[in-house]
């Protein structure tokens, strides 16, 4: 079967269905609600919201699909472009992808971030972007090593270079400067995969379509491993000021959010990534070898976790 | 006594004193705490810091004088100044200023941010700029009228054109436009005045400073209205709703906390400016002709206070 845009958003609404699904069966208590919407200049979504679980206090699982004339950063940018097929000013874009953002009630089940999008313009030029970065309010090594082991096994299965690559991608994307941290243990993330002599648009749409699949089962691993630990009101208040680094993050940095609010984006879909509560402590410094403290250390990047 | 770099410091040190004792004394139980710092690049400041109070759930009230090489975005803009002293590479910079955000433990009490500044350069040219705005959670138009004619008095008591230009500055400045609402009911706003013929440097300082010292009984008096009132559940919910807003706004627009976090300022100095918490519902929409609904209504440009 030909790829079409159409048969790439197909596959994102199966997969946003399958995800669902199994993030339902994980938390056992409640269910997703869908707002379909749709956009003046064209397409629309589907936002699915899970809220109040036994697991997860907040998450959005979203599938979009939008069309329109190209937007002008892009028609100033493609004249820089590696492509010869520059941009017209009457050329149409077609972008759709499907975005996660977890956040579990309990601090010792991780937060976690899965984006996958693809974008195409009438010219011929198209590419493929996404990642996968989790964020443990309490980094524990096993964990890491495990979800990284998860990310660069997908990798390799399709080129050797490729999680070295998006794993620092991540590392320097995933970065709050200001205040020197990570947001987590990081993952993998791309952003403008063309086809290339060496791998096709085809050979990297499997690549991608695998970093979507591979979310499900590693998210259901690590809420199986966590979500039964005991904790108590230090470490929710731990969870809460993670959780304001994590809005520190999406609304300072984030490219997503930032292209969403400028461009008049749905914003009950973008800003379902912010966690139901966070809070904000002066100064706040944790005690010397506690596990927030041994978190911090770890919230760096140029970690190897897998060898 | 002349005016200089150092008297205004010092004016504003005093003011800092001032408004500290005064919101003790209206809080009734929580003390400030102060962390002194220092700028690697020269000049540093007095963070003060109130937490847990009767009144006050968590505020700021900060005091820094920085100096340096000037900027290099300055540079860049000098060339379209209007002043005719051109900016050299080696010119320096001296930057004053007091910075307010208290956020109050009662929804019934509004949020209030008051800021005076003062900036010059080796070349001669200076400036002032400043304001008071009211973020209150439940709009009360009597608590609105009152605030914005004690803004009014001042402004009007040093130029007639005053109050409508700078409440206008004002209502554009604190509006997040991902949400087509403002941040609150406005106040005043105002950046680089400069002396004019007819304002000179001296005239704009008194008002300056008089702006700087209606902060303390005009937030005393809504304290004093409004800290005593019940509440229950429901409006503490809406005042975290009200707070992720704040957030929103100092995260995404303010331009002293984006000058902050691109410059590598005192983090937490900058960021004193959140609540201590703040939360985020998924499509909150208040009931019709609720109070919440009608707070909304107000959170609108253009509103005219005073007549």
């Amino acid at each position: 079967m030909q790829t079409t845009k159409e048969s790439i958003s197909n596959w994102l609404m199966t997969l946003q269905d399958n995800i669902c699904a199994a993030l339902e069966q994980a938390d056992g208590l409640a269910v997703f609600k869908e707002d379909k919407w749709e956009r003046q200049e064209g397409g629309g979504g589907r936002t699915r919201i899970i809220e109040e679980g036994a697991v997860i206090e907040k998450g959005g699982v979203n599938y979009s699909a939008v069309h329109g004339r190209v937007p002008s950063f892009l028609l100033n940018e493609s004249q820089h472009s590696i492509s010869e097929n520059k941009v017209q000013t009457d050329d149409t874009f077609y972008a759709t992808g499907v975005s996660i953002v977890i956040h579990p009630k309990s601090p010792m089940v991780p937060i976690i971030h899965m984006n996958v999008r693809y974008f195409e313009m009438s010219n011929g030029v198209k590419w493929l972007g996404g990642g996968i970065d989790l964020t443990p309010h309490y980094v524990k090594d096993e964990d890491a090593r495990f979800f990284h082991q998860a990310l660069k096994t997908v990798c390799d299965k399709h080129h050797p270079s490729y999680y070295k690559r998006f794993k620092t991608w991540a590392d320097d994307y995933f970065f709050i400067r200001h205040r020197n941290e990570t947001r987590g243990v990081g993952g993998i993330f791309f952003d403008r995969l063309y086809s290339t002599e060496e791998m096709s648009f085809e050979k990297n749409l499997d690549f991608w379509k695998d970093t979507g699949l591979a979310f499900a089962p590693v998210y259901v691993e690590l809420i199986t491993r966590n979500a039964k630990l005991p904790y108590g009101e230090k470490e929710r208040n731990w969870q809460l000021i993670r959780r304001g680094r994590y809005v520190e993050f999406n609304l300072v940095y984030d490219k997503g959010t930032k292209f969403g609010l400028e461009t008049n984006g749905r914003i009950e879909s973008i800003l379902m990534s912010l966690p139901k509560n966070a809070s904000w402590v002066y100064d706040y410094t944790p005690e010397e070898n506690s596990w927030e403290s041994k978190t911090l250390s770890k919230l760096t990047r140029g970690i190897d976790w897998v060898n």
